[in-house]
Order: structure tokens, then C-alpha cells, then sequence
């Protein structure tokens, strides 16, 4: 199953036989004092920063988050999606959970943008679905619902049907809808891994639909977390995500290196140019 | 299941329920110049120091090879074995496809070993197999006979159902049984990850053994190794490889932390311990 996500000029194919579709998460204010004040601020020169950054490092979709205290959301949200598009010509996933700042982002975004999220709960399910209709946007799926996240690959996975069936009632296609199976830290819970291991494979399974994943919340509060969040991403990646949303520079060696063990990488030349790069920056 | 091996005064038990238990590859002369030639001259003190260097690097079973050239391989591989006994007191692992050596070894072992292997050609199952239940000791099974190493999940499942149909016949339990799926390198064929990825599925479906792999085939002739060898590790182990061959001081990082992820490291104790010792081993 092909996710097609469209900037001006390029376009990212999100699909279990290609190389792993790699979304930057930087570009959000959440836990980022520095990004917080500059945005309360109407200064945009971080956001324009972390989109060149992340594009440098492999990004090849680009989260938009406005999640700033006090700011109009709508108002800034559609600001920084004009501004990160002005910056990077790669498509972009817009980032909230408010249906205004949600319709007033994709009223100016041009192209076919990835709507981060709507999840199992009535109100998201009724108000941010027939946005994603209207304006043709792909849209990820968070398996939690009004009782928050369930502790079970069985309980996600009916959320994650739940979602699939509203939308496809819409005339949402099913490419069009990309399933995040959430992660908690294993340092509060130890099996925090296991269930979300199980759901994204249940998830191919029964629904077969694309899937993204913040994964470095698995080892939030633990050490050397670049080590845990790429081993993490290496078993996700073969059980079926095939577009999360992480911190590029820090785990991309980890992704090519999945990608290549997975045969998604010919003659291995994603991973050697990216080893050679590395090299190169060792020496510099 | 459960798979225990046992050395005079220690026990390794494996399983999937517990934390992946590691086999040290290094006490091998295969490729290994220096070795080669030790052994050749009768001196031992390199495999004295490999079992030293991999238990203190964390491994917690260590395979024995003799493979020399020239050698008697019977002779040596029972030498080595007594070396490696009085050296180190961790669980051997055998490893000859000579029943004669095997014999020799097996008669002067005290304890219960792992035989490393028999595979499904006729000749391997009618003569290995009778000494792993004379002497009590568990069996790794190579996912290959006479045709050499399949290139199809289905067919090496189909040689893996066979060997465990032979060994049961014999008395020999389904939990002694350690199937091996095996895995080429993808520098040369960008399917050999998945084929291999896929056959550990099937095994752990259809059979429910414990698996061990020498994971660090798939990166043959690839730019940093470690990097590959960790994160397929990663991935065959969530997949159900329970026991792998491998450079422990190179990849036990990388384990522990597929161990914590999937929730066999209570309390994070065993990975927080070796990022200690890492940081440790940095500053020093």
C-alpha cells in the first residue's frame, strides 16, 4: 500500500517495499524552551534553521508543530507552514489536534499534506476526518480513544479499525491513512515495547495500512537514548512502520542500516554513501 | 521453552522469556591467522585469553572450534575443550560437524553442552544426532542439507521440522533442539536479511525451539559491521532468535538494549549496569 505525500515540487512514497520514509520531528515547540520564546515572539529564524537542518540530515517529510502557550494556533500554525515551505520543498505533516488550526494550516498548504492526527475519540473522529476529505490531505491515526492509550495490542488495534472504517465511510482511502501504534517509555513500564511491537504487527496484518511512530518516547528517562530508540526502530521497522517520526540526525545510520538488512536498499548504496559521510565528518 | 545448558559449577538457561543468551564466537580458528598457527604449534594460550576476554565481555557460553588444517581434529578439539573447562566456567558449546571429534570432546565435557550442529543432510542426522542423545547434550540444527543452504523461508523451515522430527524419534526433547536459521550476507544478495528474518518467524510459529544465529554474516564485506550486525540482532531477536553466535564485546550493547525494549530487563539493571561500564571504559 503506496502513502503519497506531495510538496510543490517533490513528493515523498511512503510503502513497506521502499527505503523507510523518514519524518523530522524537530519543528516543535513541546519541552523546547528555546523554540517556545522565539515563536512567542513571532521569530521564525529557529523553525527555518531546523528545516534545513533536518532536510540536511535525511528528513524527508517535516512535522509542524504550534503548540505554544498563548499563541493563536491557527494564526501560527498556518505562519509556520508557509515559512517551513518557503524554506524545503518536502512535503510537509501538519501537526495539531485543533480542527481550526488544522483547516487553516491546509487552506494555504500547497500540495497534499500528512494531517498529524485524528485519534478514536468521537469528537477528533467527527471534526478532523471530514478536514482531511475537503482538502484531499493524508491523515495519521493515533490508537488511543477517550480512555487514553490501551495497554493492549488488542485494544489498539480496534481503535485503529475504528478509525480506518470512519474514514474509508468518508471516502478516505485506506492509502491515505497512516496508523501510529504510540509508544511509552520502558523505563515507567517494561512491557511498553512489547504492546507496541504487537500492535504495529497486528496492525500490518489486519489492516495493512502504513504506520508511523514517534519512537523515541521508548526510552524517555534512560540513558544513551540513541542506541535504545535505533534498536527500537530496527524491530518496528520489520514488524511494519514505515514512516516515523524521529529525530534524524540521530538515528538515520540506524534506519539505512535497517533498510539495508531488510533488502530496501540495492547494492547497499544508501547506507555506504551515509557511511561515507560519516567518515568524512569524523575527520573534519 | 527452555533449553538448559549446564558447565560444572553454572548453568545458561535460554528462552524467550529471559534475557538473550550469548554465545562467544572467537575461540575459532576459521579466517584467524594467528590462532591458526597457535594451535597448530600446540599452544593454547590464546584460547585461554579469548575465554577470558568474551566471559568478561559478557558472554555466557562460549563455542569451541578446531577446524585447523592438518590437524587432528579430534585430538584438538578435546584439548581445547578441557583448556576452555579449566579456564573459564561457563557452558560450552561444541562445535565440529565431525562426529569423531564430537565424540571425543563429548566423552571428556562435564556438563551438558550444546552441539554445534547437525544439519538435514542424511549422513549429518544418522550420525550426530545418536551422540547428542548418548551423551545428553542439546543440538543446534542448521537450516541446510545436501542442497546446500535454501534460498526460501519455506524450505529451510521444511529441513528445520525435519531435523526436530529426527531428534524427537530418537528421545532427543523438542527443548534440546537450538535451530539455527542461518544468514548470507546482503552485500551479495539484498534478500538474505528477510529470507532469514522470515524463516526465524516461521520457526518460532510452527516449531517454538530456541534459535541461535551468527548474526554477523549479513554484513560480509559491508562498511561498519557493528552498526548492521546490532541492528539485525535486533530485529531476528524480536523475531525469536534466542541465542545467538556473535563478538560479544561488540554487539552486547546493542542486545541489551533489544533486551529492554522488549521487556526482559526488569528495572533497565543489566542495560543502565553496561552503560556504566561503557562510561566508565571512555574516561579511563
Amino acid at each position: 500500500m503506496e502513502t503519497v505525500l506531495i510538496s510543490p515540487k517533490k513528493k515523498a512514497v511512503i510503502a513497506g517495499s521502499r527505503p523507510t520514509v523518514l519524518i523530522g520531528e524537530r519543528i516543535n515547540p513541546t519541552g523546547k524552551k528555546k523554540l517556545t520564546a522565539a515563536l512567542q515572539a513571532g521569530d521564525m529564524d529557529i523553525v527555518r534553521q531546523e528545516a534545513l537542518d533536518q532536510v540536511k540530515a535525511g528528513a524527508d517529510v517535516l512535522d509542524v508543530n504550534a503548540g505554544v502557550p498563548g499563541a493563536d494556533e491557527a494564526a501560527l500554525l498556518k505562519e509556520m507552514v508557509q515559512v517551513v515551505s518557503a524554506t524545503m520543498d518536502v512535503p510537509l505533516c501538519i501537526d495539531s489536534n485543533s480542527p481550526d488550526a488544522l483547516k487553516a494550516a491546509l487552506a494555504v498548504y500547497k500540495g497534499k499534506p500528512l494531517v498529524n492526527s485524528v485519534n478514536g475519540e468521537e469528537q477528533s473522529l467527527s471534526r478532523i476526518l471530514p478536514l482531511v476529505k475537503e482538502y484531499g490531505a493524508a491523515v495519521v491515526g493515533l490508537t488511543m480513544d477517550e480512555a487514553g492509550i490501551p495497554d493492549t495490542a488488542d485494544k489498539r488495534l480496534s481503535i485503529a479499525v475504528r478509525i480506518v472504517e470512519r474514514a474509508e465511510k468518508l471516502g478516505i482511502p485506506r492509502e491515505d491513512i497512516v496508523i501510529d501504534c504510540l509508544t511509552l517509555t520502558v523505563g515507567a513500564d517494561s512491557k511498553a515495547g512489547l504492546v507496541t511491537l504487537e500492535t504495529v504487527r497486528r496492525v500490518k496484518q489486519e489492516l495493512g495500512t502504513n504506520m508511523t511512530l514517534g519512537a523515541g518516547n521508548v526510552s524517555f528517562g534512560l540513558p544513551d537514548r540513541s542506541l535504545l530508540n535505533g534498536i527500537f526502530l530496527a524491530m518496528v521497522i520489520a514488524a511494519g512502520v514505515t514512516c516515523p517520526i524521529v529525530d534524524v540526525a540521530k538515528v538515520r545510520s540506524a534506519v539505512l542500516a535497517a533498510d539495508l538488512v531488510l533488502g530496501r536498499d540495492d547494492y547497499a548504496s544508501r547506507y555506504i554513501q551515509d557511511f561515507r559521510g560519516r567518515q568524512r565528518n569524523q575527520t573534519a
